[in-house]
């Protein structure tokens, strides 16, 4: 038997992919991976804490290539994403980006990646931790479109920070300025092909990079890091303290399968009245005539620092019924609480409602509050 | 800059599922983990030697609990397993299991689970690393058959090594003299919900104990190391050095959707022939008739020990040409040599043929030889 508090290893192998980025993050110093798409990715290096301060301060880049690409292409490119998606896409422009839901037929949510609609009849799914490459060609057998479906040699880095915008004009010229939130450009850097947008996961002034030439990810990182150095870049991952701050949700924790868009307070993500079919449309207008039952709501919660956040979901209690559960928490060092987002029953989902957490070390109180819980700039509206 | 030798650390998270028996892993001591099918998986507890002697000698027990589940249920489950793999159904007993490979319309492989006919119309696959709810729904959606596809409670532990019949016995009673390899029994341990199988991922004598309610795991695990404790259980995980001694694939590391059957040696799990459809049936004819390009081949590698096998497909050469890539590799204390799978040109892949690994160590001579490396009683030819 051993102490449950040394932290084990993760153990590299062939059957997880690297990203073109992994001996960069191994050389400056990642100190804990998870596996997101089949893919490596890096957590934190210096410490969680320290990489979130980097970030809200200064300018961090991240290894976000686990979030892999489907690509749609072909005559019915346009009609096939529309199937895959609530979201109504006919006001998407080219060079335009959304966030968007992906349901299956009950309305629960299979993905929720950003689109970047770069052609006419072509577009890329970047996207979170599920294989939606598999589930677009199960659609696709027999749907009757004439669509192409891969996985392209596509992998992200995110410049996410407030000095993100300096440090990109430095790298890519004026044009940076004027690129709008949620929106895209391909462009190239001394010969690599890559696509940037006005997007990313920090709730921060940010950029994501896509490089489409697996083989040029170390020059493509140094060469970002060097024009960072004068603007105090560090080498960073998408941060829990700071997108719980921002109220941003995380798949797999705050939304699955067994959720639906309006628990989850995205209901503008969901066109019940276009013409358009899409998969879900029946049971997303059921749900939305008999009301959700649950709700999406964050937490204050008190108690010593929950730095380490939760390890799994925690069972929520109101008195002495169960009530739902706590999906994501942090300390935020910076608001000096702990924060979470949970999943409760509506009739506790009010704010000013108590509840009881349910953690390891104990119940601790908490109170349901608005979110973002930190939000200067109201950047989150858009997009 | 840092000491890229230092083995990072993995974080638990709530985006990451915990198996049922996960707080028993890290109370038996688990010192590494990776993520399969989203959920933790074990890799070793002492050292992956030390765990792969009491495999061979001894009894061990796995959490496999990340090989989740489909369940296929409803009037057309038949006709929808059979639609989604092209090993022929039809001889499938109710209480049988059977290894297949899932493909898509190209004939890649999306999955190679084991499938178990637990009612006439009722099947669980029980699968390797990629989604195959989502694959199997997006199919279902336009295959107009009546189908009801879930991800049940059933998480899986194996209890494999050659003192595995003995514990069983003592667990379960007589009736496991009586279980043949690849069929499965529905039953029950002091009222936990199970269904055992005589299946398992390591070349040696084994079974397969699928829990069918999550709360009882830290409850039968416990039960089964009791039961264990006059055979010499040893908690215990997949072993790479068992299994590519045995020359068993790795999902994702020795076959991906860019592989067929046919480049695996897998065409007994084709039935080109029936009747009934399949998906990737007209591609796998054509890549039948024309022959496959490539083939999975064993090799003897030169060199120190590969201890820590690749950490990610090395190529491989002969002479100037690139003719493929290794796989899977490691050393072998029983064989005292280094063993690898490797997908190689067709012209490279009689054996005694002589290749080049290139490692990051520097290029390393390698023989291809047959598989098994190491298998006395032929157990693999059945299933």
């Amino acid at each position: 038997m051993t102490d449950p508090s040394v932290q084990p290893a993760i153990t590299f192998g062939p059957r997880v992919r690297k990203s073109p980025f992994f001996s960069a993050t191994r050389r400056y110093g990642c100190k804990a991976y998870s596996v997101y798409n089949h893919t490596y990715m890096p957590l934190y290096y210096e410490s969680p804490e320290a990489d979130f301060w980097r970030l809200v301060r200064d300018v961090t880049l991240w290894d976000v290539a686990c979030q892999r690409q489907v690509e749609i292409t072909g005559p019915d490119a346009t009609r096939f994403t529309q199937l895959l998606t609530p979201r109504n896409l006919s006001n998407c422009a080219v060079g335009q980006c959304k966030y968007l839901l992906i349901a299956d037929e009950d309305g629960g949510i299979v993905n929720d990646p950003v689109l970047l609609r770069l052609a006419e009849d072509r577009f890329w799914l970047s996207l979170s931790d599920s294989d939606v490459l598999l589930w677009a060609k199960g659609v696709a057998r027999h749907a009757g479109l004439d669509v192409s479906l891969r996985e392209p040699d596509v992998s992200p880095l995110q410049v996410q920070g407030p000095k993100s915008a300096a440090l990109m004009r430095d790298l890519f010229g004026a044009w940076i300025d004027e690129l709008r939130y949620f929106w895209c450009r391909e462009t190239e850097l001394d010969g690599i092909p890559l696509v940037v947008s006005r997007t990313g996961w920090s709730s921060e002034r940010g950029y994501e990079v896509y490089l489409s030439d697996g083989a040029q990810g170390d020059r493509l990182w140094e060469m970002i890091m060097a024009a960072g150095r004068p603007h105090d870049i560090a080498p960073g991952a998408p941060s829990g303290i700071r997108r719980i701050e921002g109220a941003m949700l995380s798949y797999g924790a705050d939304m699955t399968l067994a959720e639906n868009p309006f628990e989850l307070g995205f209901g503008r993500l969901v066109d019940l009245d276009m013409d358009a079919d899409y998969i879900g449309k029946a049971a997303l207008r059921r749900i939305a005539a008999e009301g959700a039952a649950r709700r999406l709501v964050g937490l204050e919660i008190g108690g010593p620092p929950l730095s380490a956040g939760n390890e799994e979901p925690w069972p929520l209690r109101a008195g002495s019924a169960a009530v739902g559960r706590l999906t994501s928490c942090v300390h935020s060092p910076r608001l000096e609480k702990n924060i979470g987002l949970a999943i409760v029953a509506v009739a506790h989902a009010e704010e000013g409602g108590r509840l009881e957490v349910e953690t390891p070390g104990g119940a601790l109180e908490a109170t349901v509050v608005p979110t973002p819980f930190y939000d200067p700039k109201k950047t989150l509206a858009a997009g």
